[in-house]
Formats: structure tokens, sequence, C-alpha cells
């Protein structure tokens, strides 16, 4: 069987005229003879606003209430979708996760799927029908209602596409895939083809909005080739896929750039062990994001400086909970808002030598100081002032050759 | 164990302001020590719009697709108000038809609850939880989700009454009860302490839009005694019990009138087995809900007159298809919009002689014309000319005491 997952987020869906709009996508993939499992995320809005009114009846809202609450949105969005596709004549339904069912793990607001049962789903396409499954939600083994957390609808797709053997999983949104750079920051941006898991993990947490990392990671793991495209504009748009499927000629697949960064320096820091832990627990347990965490080795092996960013919106908070830290002793404490840290990515630079090296130069020969580097094997980072990152994206997208 | 089961309307639940109050009258429930079962209507405008997102996908929306789509309601404000509960320190959890599960029968739009399954809830309620239950909605032996049709969350209370065997099911609604006939059409109007089932079912009928027949239906032959009350203002309602339960001093209990009739006459009717249906039927197919029928005696005993009421805004098409009704013969079609049905009710009637008499007496005072009459057990109705309506209710209301 030819299975494919369409799956479409909230803009896709965003309005009686977006639906109709989806719903001939899906009965395209039907022509062509695709068996077709549709997975949908809520009406955009939806969501936020079941979120306001959970706020306002309580600061501490129950977290299986929260689940019950939000899973409404993609009910209605999933019996608009059948509805409309039972108009145009074709046999379709909307499934909840719990006429499957959608089996989840782990806390209430953050579940995994770890089982779909398969038989009802599998009854259905047979018998010539699309389901149209509610993402974003699961249910446990109590029989309440989960959801997966932000971008979880791309995590239900995901799953259903591994539990069904799909051929493909196609991530409808509202762009048009992903881009070797933000194109809001620079306009030579180009659409990226193809792009292997790694790199789309390091594009997706350095701020490429596409798919949230952990679906990422799942569709890594299950090895489920991914493509991301719009709902609105007719062209291909990004494959994810593994490695080896990928005959790249590039060094560097994708530009990422941070806003809103802030550096803070520890000056003088005792250098025992533990120290970093006694520094990062009280922030993590405030929920404070750590970044780019550099220390420098201590000239007199008694001393060192710790330097992390962290979002300007967290900086205030920071420095208090650091200064009010007994279980650590420096000397200042330095910061500076208005950093930006730029990445470049790209499984290219693992056996190609002088890419950091030719990141570096570029940089220089455009006057722009580098603050602190951090590197892993297919991503180099580097933090720079906040007012050169226009500069910056511009000169490396050229360097790497990006905008052929 | 005392259990009551508290049903809370669509007003009742319309803001978040207005959830925080009831789950003020939940808690004080509780404090009393009962055990309380909550019932939920969607928060007021949420089933009309989604109803309306329905008609815009398509002008034939698949009626299971339909009840997926608008039982989404309840859920929202049922975990609302568990959360509420949650944030005020009590044990509360929304439940959904599924879960408990609630088992229906009949048709998608329009389905009857057959079976409530007991143990959990029951289970629940002994461990001190307040269960919120999603009105509205119950499951098929399938596992589609089912609604029960207008009004369908009274529905849902008085069979939870029933099967969890309540001592009172409490409707709390936007008004504060059942009053003695249309407060806006006579400001003199009453609310009444004590009805039985029986006038109940003759008002709601007749429009007193408080609760839904089938409902009232429900809750006589399960002998469940009904309180409506406001959930806005700390005032007793009305109860709604068996006659038995009733002492009565008053031969009438209430007043009701329609607006907006039209009346239909068919003369000389060739007077044959089979004519009404012959005529009724087409109508029915067509939806036009036909209300008061009078046949006179055909003086030959060949022809007859036949008389009914109509909503006016189907006049026209009931015209129509009465002319182009091949099967039946008449002489000439008369029709009058503008009339008012005036209905009496009370079980007193049946115990008291001269009822009629006093009616058609204080009408005549008034030189008010009785173009139709129409008699049950415990209901007198007539025609009136819709301009009488206010003169008619004034005096029928002082006739029979109904404003001390």
């Amino acid at each position: 069987m030819k299975i494919v997952v369409l799956k479409f987020g909230g803009t896709s869906v965003g309005s009686i005229k977006k639906i109709k709009k989806i719903t001939d996508i899906i009965i395209n993939y039907k022509k062509r003879n695709f068996k077709v499992i549709v997975v949908s995320s809520a009406m955009s809005g939806v969501t936020n606003d079941l979120i306001k009114k959970s706020i306002e009846i309580s600061d501490n809202f129950n977290e299986s209430e929260y689940d019950a609450l939000v899973s409404s949105g993609e009910q209605v969005a999933c019996s608009l979708i059948a509805g409309r596709l039972n108009h145009k004549g074709y046999k379709s339904r909307s499934w909840m996760a719990w006429q499957i069912p959608i089996f989840t793990s782990g806390f209430h607001k953050n579940s995994r799927i770890n089982h779909i049962y398969k038989q009802k789903i599998y009854k259905y396409i047979k018998e010539g029908g699309i389901p149209i499954i509610a993402g974003f939600q699961g249910i446990n083994n109590k029989e309440r209602i989960t959801t997966l957390g932000r971008g979880g609808s791309d995590a239900s797709a995901i799953m259903i596409a591994k539990f069904f053997k799909a051929q493909r999983c196609i991530i409808y949104t509202d762009v048009e895939g992903v881009y070797t750079t933000d194109p809001n920051k620079l306009n030579k941006a180009k659409k990226i083809k193809v792009i292997s898991y790694e790199e789309m993990l390091e594009m997706a947490s350095l701020g490429a909005k596409v798919m949230q990392p952990v679906s990422i990671q799942d569709a890594r793991l299950n090895r489920i080739d991914i493509e991301v495209r719009s709902s609105f504009i007719k062209k291909s748009g990004t494959l994810i896929t593994k490695r080896s499927n990928i005959i790249n000629n590039k060094i560097i697949t994708g530009i990422s750039s941070t806003h809103n960064d802030s550096k803070v320096t520890l000056v003088g820091v005792k250098d025992k062990p533990g120290v970093a832990a006694s520094i990062f627990k009280p922030l993590s347990k405030n929920l404070i994001n750590v970044d780019m965490v550099v220390q420098n080795i201590s000239p007199n092996g008694k001393e060192t400086d710790l330097t992390f960013t962290i979002k300007t919106e967290d900086l205030n908070k920071t420095k208090k909970i650091i200064r009010n830290n007994k279980n650590i002793n420096f000397r200042r404490l330095l910061f500076e808002s208005g950093v930006t840290k730029i990445s470049i990515i790209g499984v290219g630079m693992i056996t190609t030598p002088g890419v950091t090296f030719r990141m570096f130069q570029a940089l220089a020969n455009k006057k722009i100081n580098i603050q602190v580097i951090s590197t892993s094997e297919i991503k180099i980072s580097v933090l720079i002032n906040k007012k050169d990152t226009k500069k910056a994206l511009t000169i490396l997208h050229k360097e790497f050759k990006l905008e052929n």
C-alpha cells in the first residue's frame, strides 16, 4: 500500500476557505491512488484562545484539564475537514485519539506517543476512506486525554507515518520550506531542496521555526522522509531525509541567527569540581534557557572565567539568581545585552577542512568582531554584536555560495 | 448517598466570570455534604458558531461529523469548570461521554441516552471528587460521538439523575423559573413555585422555553424532581414534580400563548377515510409543524371543513403543497395569518367543572372572538386574533387568580 501522511498546521486550516482549499490537496493525492492519512492541528488562534481562558480560570490550571481543554480545537478542525470531503463525495471521517486509540506516556501537556493501534485505521483506508486524525493529542493508560506539547501535531504525523509505514510524511504549513537563512533577515535567502535530519535539527534548535526538534528527532530515528511545503502555493518544498540520500555539493546548508540574546560572564570563578552545575542548576529551575557556554582554562589553575548566553528577557532574573547564589564565588559579573549568535550548519564541513577559517576570515574582512566561539560536528557558532547581524549573514551567505 | 445533579446551561457558563460564579454554587452543595454531579452545556454562542461553520463547509454537512464538531463545546466548558474547582482546592475532573461511557441509540444529531455506566463515576464521587460531565453528548455502539438534539444537556442531566438515583436534578439557567405566563408579554406574570410534569409538558410545548418537552417527559417517566432556577440570582426557582406532591389551590397553573401563527381552512373536503392523512403527510415531510387541528362534522356526511394552524413563516409553502396535492379534493382554501393560540393549563381543571365556561365568558366579556377551540384533559386552547393577545392574557390571568 502506498500510504502518505499529510499534516496540516493551524494556519493551513485557519478559516473555512482554507479548509476548502486543503481538501483539494487531499483529493489530489487520493486521485493519484495514494492511501491518504490526514493529521490536522486546530484552526489557528483557537489553541491560544483556549490557553488564555485557562489562565483566566487559574494561574495554576490543572494539567490534565488543560489537555482536555486544548485538545478540543483539533476535534473541530478534523470534523470540518472530514465534512468537506464528504461534501465532495469522498468517504472520510474524523478520528480522535481515543477512537483509534493513540497511547501516550509521560506527563500531561508534554506526552509522547508510544503506541498507535493500527487495526481500525487500516481497515478504514483499505475500504477507501480518508481518516482525518486529530494531531497533538493522545490518551494515557487512565483514559485521560493527553497532549504532546508545542508542535505536537508534527509529532503525531511522524509517529503515524512510522506506525503505518508511510512512504512520506508531508508537513503542510504557511512557509514554502526551509531556507538557507531567515528570509525576513536576508532577502537573498534561498529555499533548501533537501536537508539531512541532523542539519535540520541544528537549524530548528537555532531558530528555524518550521518544526520542533523533537519531531525531527523522531523522524530521524524512524527514518521517515519529511517534506515541508506550503498549503497555499503549489511549489515543491524542502525534503528532510537521511544523509545518504543527499548528494550535496555545498559544504554549508544554512545559516541561522538568534535575536535578542544577552551575554553573561562570571570573572574569577573559583575553579573546583561542580561549580558549573552550581551556577546553572538554579537558572534551569527558573526556566531560564542557557545557550552557548564557554569556559576558559584558568591560567593559575584556581580561577576561571565562564561565559554563557541567555535570552535578553531573562537577563534581570539571571543577574538576581547569580548574585543570590551562595554556592558560588566569583570576582565580577559582566553582562552585555544586544548580542547575536550566528551559526553555519552543514554536514559537508565534516569532510571539508578549513571551514572554520573561512568563516572567521569572512567576518574579519568585514571588521566584525567575534566575541565567543562554539563548535560541533556540523555547526560553527559565533557570538557577535547584534548590529552586525545583517552584515554577517550577507557575507557568510555569499562566502558559502548559498545564493546559487 | 445524597446525590444532587446540577446542570448549567450555556448562559450560565457563558464567560470566565460566570464559570467562576457557578463554581461557588457547586462548592455550596459540596459543603452541605451532597455528592455533587455537574452537567454542563457549552459556553453560550459556541455551539451556534460551530453550526455556522458546518453550514459554510456544506449545506448537507455529514451528521456524524456534525456531532463530533458540536460536542467539542461541552468539552471546553467542562474542563474550565473542573479547572476552577481544582484551583479552589476541590477534587474535580471533566468527563466526556466516551470516558464514562454514556451510550445512546437512535440517529446522529438526535440520539437518546439508553445506558450510563456507573462504576467510574460512583467510584469518583465516593472518593470525594466532583465529576463535571459533558452534557448533550454520548457515544453509539460504533464508538462515534453522538448528540442529543436541542436542549440535549437537560436530557443528559435527567438521565444522569435517573441512573445515579439523585435526590434532585437542578437546572441552572438564565431565568428564575417557570412563570404563570410569559413575563415579556404580561408583567403581572408570577413565578410558579411548583408544577406537575404534565402541566410543564403542556407549558413547554406551547412556548415556555425553559425546558424541552422530551426532557420533561424523561423526568416524568423516571419520577425525578427537577428544580429550574437562576444561576445569577439567589432565589428559589420552580419545582417540577409529580402531581401527588402538589397541594394546589389553583385550578389553573399557567397560561401560554403562541405568536406568529396562521390558520388554514380547507372548505368542502371530500369526507372519506384517510383524507386527513393525505393532507398532513406531505406537510410533515416538508417539516411543517401542524398545531391545532379541528374538523367539523360534515352535515351531509360527504363533505367536511378542516382547520389547522401553522407557523406563519410556513404559510406560503403550505398553500403550495396543498394546491399541488393530487390526493385531496376540496372546494376552497382559506387562510389567515396573525392569529394567536391562548391556552390555559392546570391539573385542577380535571376536578373542577365549569373552567371552559369561565374562560369563554371572560373572553366574551372583553369582546374577544374565539375562532377555534381545542381541549385536552388539563388544557383548553382557543384561537384568537393576534391583536387581542395582551387583552386575553390579562383577563385570563386575573380570572384564574394567577397574580396572587
